[in-house]
């Protein structure tokens, strides 16, 4: 099987959390809109499955991947579905559903840090919404990731497999994106991370036991891994991650 | 199989979507933190679980549903173990996972209607941030709800079985969320959705549907359905839906 993995090109976004499960498996996969559009890829590919009025199950929005003819959308429901194909899901149904439900609260979380710059629309650029970004700036790193990042040091800790990882003694999707996200936290909000991290000893190993991995360690050297950048869902804007951090919201 | 169901009493809220699909399904269930302190009900009971540290695979928030020893946490994760047990689902797992889909999607539209009346911070009263409210609204009802609801219409009209439901030939737990999902809209946006509604007739239809199912009518007809209020996900605010609607956001 050759996965087809689609997403607009140019940033990590949401795409990235498919692709770190794909590259750790070392599963032959293409990455659709990267490619040359002479090739069958580019945004062109992407928007004429988007657009294609003969798709009964369509997307909708990227990312999704055609798995032979099966078309899926949604991150999380991509990662259900390939974790067990990848080897990186609990082999029981109960984990399964529960490293699911993990990774639905990563993906609460990453729609978060987006609507940190966009609070009032996607629409707009983050030049038309900076004095909203700024109070919802405040609120996220001084309420929000606190609570996000704290439950999954939470969950790390009474996992009573005492391994390391998030669901049950063996590496699964939800520990790529748990590395995933502290890896955006610390680019788009370097002060409040630093704040935060000492609270967070094992998050953080898991972020270093993920990054040494020999295929993802290779990945992330490699051109594929896109830098973060002020097009993606993790922006640094400084203005947004001031230091000392800013007064909390009060209401 | 008893199930509990913990939510907060006195809104609808996220809990709605799991109310109906036990309701129509006519499952036992206990709406625990809606019950008497006395009888171990109310918000502390809900609480106590969300803080026990003995719990090892702890709920973010709610809602969460306590299946015998399994306790799902995330709406869409809680339709997905359900919606087989209560025969709400596709028999066969592609299906299953569409719906899954769906129910993402539903979701991620209901976390923007949430975020209308609370763009800058779910700490803060809506009368802290009625003017980014107000902007947030207007791509809301201008953009987003015709891109959402557009989609699921196109999903129904796609649906080769020509039964009207959402998912392959018979009612799910989608077309409930669905039923909720412009419920909702309508209460929040009714000029919005007045202006929506001629061109989303199979969406229009699910609901009446949905609303005309002996267990769900006799549902909203008793007092276990809560009403619609300000403190809900769906908030009636005039000032966020004005006739005629705002002009569009521009860049």
């Amino acid at each position: 099987m050759i996965y087809e993995l689609y997403y607009w090109p140019g940033i990590q976004g949401r795409g990235e959390f498919v692709r770190l499960a794909l590259e750790e498996a070392g599963a032959d996969y293409v990455d659709v809109a990267r490619g040359p559009d002479a090739d069958g890829g580019g945004v062109a590919a992407l928007t004429a499955l988007l657009d294609d009025a003969g798709c009964e199950r369509p997307p909708f929005a990227p990312p999704f991947l055609k798995a032979g003819e099966l078309v899926i959308g949604q991150t999380a429901a991509i990662l259900l579905f390939l974790g067990p194909r990848l080897g990186l899901a609990p082999p029981d149904e109960t984990g399964r559903l529960w490293a699911h439900q993990l990774q639905l609260t990563i993906a609460d979380a990453v729609a978060e840090a987006h609507d940190v710059h966009h609070p009032i629309a996607g629409s707009l650029y983050y030049e038309d919404q900076k004095p909203e970004a700024a109070r919802r700036a405040a609120d996220f790193t001084q309420g929000r990731m606190p609570k996000f990042l704290g439950y999954f040091e939470q969950v790390l800790a009474r996992n009573r497999c005492g391994t390391g990882w998030a669901v049950g003694d063996a590496e699964s999707y939800v520990d790529l994106s748990l590395f995933q996200l502290v890896a955006g936290l610390r680019y788009a909000f370097p002060h409040a991370m630093a704040g935060l991290e000492p609270a967070l000893p094992r998050l953080v190993e898991v972020y270093a036991r993920v990054a040494a991995r020999p295929n993802i360690a290779a990945y992330l050297a490699s051109p594929r891994r896109q830098p973060f950048n002020e097009s993606g869902i993790f922006r640094h804007y400084p203005e947004l991650d001031p230091c000392p951090p800013p007064a909390l919201l009060s209401s």
